[in-house]
């Protein structure tokens, strides 16, 4: 097998390998069209892939390798790949890139503690641009965003959404408390409703791990514990239902200030 | 390979095998308690858990055969399987059992065009279930809530939220305008913001295919094209994230109502 070929697979399975070399590999014509310039590295396309009319327009901007479908399957990270794929640069971000720059939109914040589903991860994202959040905080037990997975389930918004992974995420939560942004924690021992508070000034939204919850030592730095209601006999939401929620309130709020 | 064995594996793999003899396989402790008695046929426990002294007591109230643990590796579903599974006989309802009933809640429904994926169809049983959904109306072309993967993310909805699977969605969707129900369709083209409208009333939300949307025949049938609106780049929201939202805002409308 080709030293290239192995590299992708590499860094497909492996997310110290992406992060010691702060790259990722990117699949599919969609999220190859909408990768930015600068991050391209290298491009890899398959062999029917290349043949095929219909794709010349993508292939026409950059130079790429072509490698027999056979070899990309095994360099594709899914079961019907879609024969092209590029290695790229990891994008960067500070704490301070999470706040929504100068948008002149109030900081807006998911916090995700110890998130480990990447479907849930990637739709957080997608969900969160939608509503209008300015940056994704997490720590560094929550799944990693340059995971197969999440990318494919972010449809882009990987590109565009700040995100940081913190090391000590009690110490920046208390840092953005310090910059007047106050911290909700969606909990099942909340007592208000979520729809009940006022989401028009900077804020974020805590969201803990899909089986354990927040930690108590994230929880404890919540402002207000809000709850969303529920009928019937479920025990809990789904957490990137909780949190789109929980972010759409927030966007109907600030959305219907402006009108 | 004994016959029982491999007639979990088919169930477990086929939809049809699933719909011919009406029954379904149900995995896991949590999922495995919460089965109506009614339903139960048959429980399998691998040799490891029946060993487990924690697991007297789920083991106490029926009949239960043991098979090897390599056994019970094949016949489940999961990569990391709980040592417990059921066959079990589906349930079964009608249209009008899908409207609320004598609960007093006024009829709520979600209504699935061709949901594809797995994940999207048991999250939104879940979530419909929190948020007061009092049926789901969906399609033959939709995915089977007795597929493995659907089953296990309801979390436990499957057995208490009605559903219903029709040849002719128009045609039932006509019989719901008939009884009064109002059809809203969230749609791109969508021109009111969903949380412009009142969903106090007779009330379903008609969401579409992951991909493609709603069907043109479907989407003509609704009262009220809504849309959520969107910041940011992102074309469209995941389908269970969608449901979520919409049905979220109108569980927040009928609960404040009552206050």
């Amino acid at each position: 097998m080709n030293a290239d070929v192995k590299y992708v697979i590499q860094l497909n399975k492996k997310p110290r390998q992406r992060k010691k070399d702060r790259v990722f590999v990117v699949e599919g014509p969609k999220m190859y069209a909408e990768l930015p310039e600068s991050l391209l590295i290298k491009t890899y396309v398959s062999d029917s892939f290349a043949r095929e009319e219909k794709n010349e327009k993508i292939l026409k901007k950059h130079p790429f390798e072509v490698v027999k479908d056979s070899v990309f399957e095994q360099m594709s990270d899914t079961k019907t790949p879609q024969g092209i794929l590029a290695v790229a640069k990891q994008l960067s971000y500070k704490t301070d890139d999470l706040l929504g720059g100068d948008s002149g939109e109030k900081p807006f914040l998911l916090v995700l503690d110890t998130i480990q589903d990447p479907g849930n991860l990637g739709t957080m994202m997608r969900a969160g641009e939608a509503a209008g959040v300015t940056g994704i905080l997490m720590n560094q037990e929550t799944v990693d965003m340059y995971n197969p997975k999440v990318i494919r389930s972010t449809m882009g918004a990987l590109y565009r959404m700040p995100f940081v992974y913190t090391d000590h995420l009690a110490d920046t939560l208390k840092e953005l408390k310090k910059e007047g942004i106050r911290l909700y924690a969606a909990h099942l021992k909340g007592e208000r409703a979520y729809d009940r508070e006022d989401y028009s000034s900077a804020c974020a939204f805590l969201i803990g791990n899909e089986a354990n919850g927040l930690s108590r030592e994230v929880a404890s730095l919540a402002d207000t514990y809000i709850k969303i209601p529920m009928r019937g006999q479920v025990e809990s939401l789904n957490a990137a239902v909780a949190a789109s929620v929980l972010a759409f309130e927030a966007a109907r709020q600030r959305r219907n200030l402006t009108k």
